[in-house]
């Protein structure tokens, strides 16, 4: 058999300002160039206990449970459904973009009646939205996105955790793009389940699904965890699993891995961890609030700018994210040759809109080491460029000067 | 809430001869350093091609479907599992270790009917054991460990692929610890769904799940994709996935995101991906034969020199692993101390025995970039020096000079 072999791989420059991953501090690219050890080595060991320590206070949270799954954010996402529903438990759902719709998905894989309360996307919901659903019986979840990602919209938590514990459910939170740029508060909130990623906000590669639990979800998960088989019929083998429908993101098998009896579960992703760890002391060495303001000054350029180019915002006002700035097409415009004369031309990637806002917006992140004046100055001057032919534009110059001001 | 940093993460020098992960070429953890670009970034999209193809030369297939899942090597299990499996399907294990025994436990995991066919632990299966299993009743699934991690047993895998399809089932290969070490011919047995991990003999670091799909098994993923709703009663969504009780781990989802239509699924967990592209470069340069011969003659050094020093072999005769050889600890010596003695005095990192071989076993990982003479005899001298105060030991100068001889 013909051996296939490829050229070296090497990555052209890019500015990161679409939906993530957002550029990377070589810090954190040179911790992933440390030799890679054994993962139950006591120095990793080590590594680990740091890792936990630094996401309990990026959370914001006191939850002994805190710890990054070996998957990318979806699987933070599957792992938060997977072990907390059993075929048939009821879980409510704010479905409002691409991510609420995909938790529908994934609680339909492993059976749960899933119960959509919905928004036009780009808008927010009130707690007061989620009542008539709670209320039809018996729920197991209150899942939301905190930063709808496919929209710029994000949604408020406050109030939510106390409808879901009257009724008897855990608060579930997708804050992948969020985390580390956009306020997160866990135990504020009195969220049960939340879940990032890290190529957002914490402007680590992609690979790794932070998850944080309160000790009401640990509760739960234990009651879970102890269920009886599944299906009808089915022998467990001797050594006798538990009754959550997934092996591998099998949060029970994972906190005992991830604490100090340390129970072989798989091998942990070395490389990645030693960069999350570089990428969350560069997180904790600004500071979370210094963080949030860099990030909200900087989409206050971003949209001073914009508006001075006529362009319009996607999201609900007073709800958009400044990680992630969803930005209406103009009409006639063709919003693909745009985002390829960016990115062919001036070496900038933003995004598309996903699902039915395809066509309709552009995603502008501004997301951890990605989020700073001078990429937004950047990205300005190339769009006024690349849009010059395309539209009719007011003067660049004052977009420009617009963007700056808003930006010190 | 008080912010916790921590200090810098320096790993120490080890040298890593145990289960895996392997030491790491430094060419590979360059390649992790590189900058991170957008996951559906044109330039990303002939990495993943790349890789692609190299997965295929070195999973010996023409098969389209071979692709890297983003997750560690378990990950790879269960989505083998998940994707071929709907509650109640028999399936045939053949249990002779832990990941024999781990894949009753996934299959479990999703309802599946599970029969298992045992050996003691160490050694290997005959087809003619698999018969009566497969002879009552229909069968999905006939699973088989290729390298068995935890016994340090070389299952042959010839005679198998017919025997599955004569029964209508498929055939399930873990090659966690044998593919780029040890022969693995996917195509040449007739196998249909094959993983493996990185961080064993492709010496990448841990995080992705190579897995390879015959035709016949794509055809029967359609099949199980198409299938009813899996639970009675509940509603899909609207975007009505498919029945595959796993949204992260859906190969459907993620052929179509690997393949042409680039169709967004998870974000691909770029840095992994650039090393897993310059690893597969490193093994394909050295070529398969030359890299299985490696790994053949540097294990005889390694027994020449265990055997000189009066240490046996755990595995059956003829069916060892080159790539983890598993060592029977001599009577009365501590097997923990030896190994914290390694660690801690010489710096090399060996493995203890894992479930019914705990106590019983060392495992000696050469794999890929460890395997190495200098590595056998650093060892082999490291050891002699740490068993001579806790057993009567031959003269260790003859247990060098015969790995040395078998190493040339």
């Amino acid at each position: 058999m013909r051996l296939v072999t490829e050229a070296p791989f090497a990555p052209p420059a890019r500015l990161l300002l679409g939906p993530g991953p957002s550029n990377v501090d070589q810090r954190v690219l040179a911790a992933q160039a440390r030799p890679v050890i054994g993962h139950l080595d006591p120095e990793f060991l080590k590594l680990m206990d740091g890792v936990k320590a630094m996401l309990r206070s990026v959370f914001r949270t006191s939850n002994d449970f805190a710890l990054p799954i070996s998957g990318t954010g979806s699987a933070g996402m599957e792992a938060a459904f997977v072990n907390f529903l059993a075929p048939g438990d009821r879980v409510v759902v704010g479905v409002n973009g691409v991510f609420g719709t995909r938790m529908t998905e994934v609680a339909y894989k492993y059976g749960a009646q899933v119960e959509r309360v919905v928004k036009p996307w780009g808008r927010v919901f009130d707690p007061s939205d989620f009542g008539p659903a709670l209320d039809r019986g018996p729920v197991r979840l209150l899942a939301v996105v905190h930063a709808e990602t496919s929209t710029g919209a994000c949604q408020p938590i406050e109030g939510l955790a106390a409808l879901a514990h009257d009724h008897g459910a855990l608060l579930l939170v997708d804050t992948v793009t969020s985390l580390g740029g956009v306020p997160v508060d866990t135990d504020g909130w009195g969220a049960d389940i939340v879940y990032s990623g890290t190529q957002k906000c914490l402007s680590v590669p992609p690979g790794l699904a932070p998850l944080t639990l309160s000790a009401r979800a640990l509760a739960a998960l234990k009651v879970r965890a102890a269920a009886g088989p599944l299906f009808p019929g089915v022998v467990p083998p001797p050594s006798n699993p538990n009754s959550i429908q997934s092996w591998y993101l099998d949060l029970t098998q994972l906190a005992r891995y991830w604490g100090t009896d340390r129970v072989y579960h798989h091998t942990a992703p070395i490389s990645a961890l030693y960069g999350l760890h570089e990428g969350l002391r560069i997180v904790l060495e600004e500071g979370l609030e210094a963080r949030w303001q860099r990030h909200a000054r900087n989409s206050a350029a971003l949209w001073a700018g914009l508006g001075a180019l006529g362009l319009k915002p996607w999201a609900e006002e007073g709800h958009r994210l400044a990680s992630l700035n969803a930005v209406t097409v103009p009409d006639g415009v063709d919003e693909a040759a745009v985002r390829k004369a960016l990115l062919v031309e001036h070496g900038i990637e933003i995004g598309g809109g996903l699902g039915e806002l395809k066509g309709l917006i552009w995603r502008v992140g501004l997301m951890g080491h990605s989020s700073r004046l001078e990429n937004v100055v950047r990205l300005i001057e190339a769009l006024a460029k690349v849009l010059s032919g395309r539209m009719k534009l007011p003067d660049p110059t004052r977009a420009l000067a617009a963007a700056e001001a808003a930006g010190r």
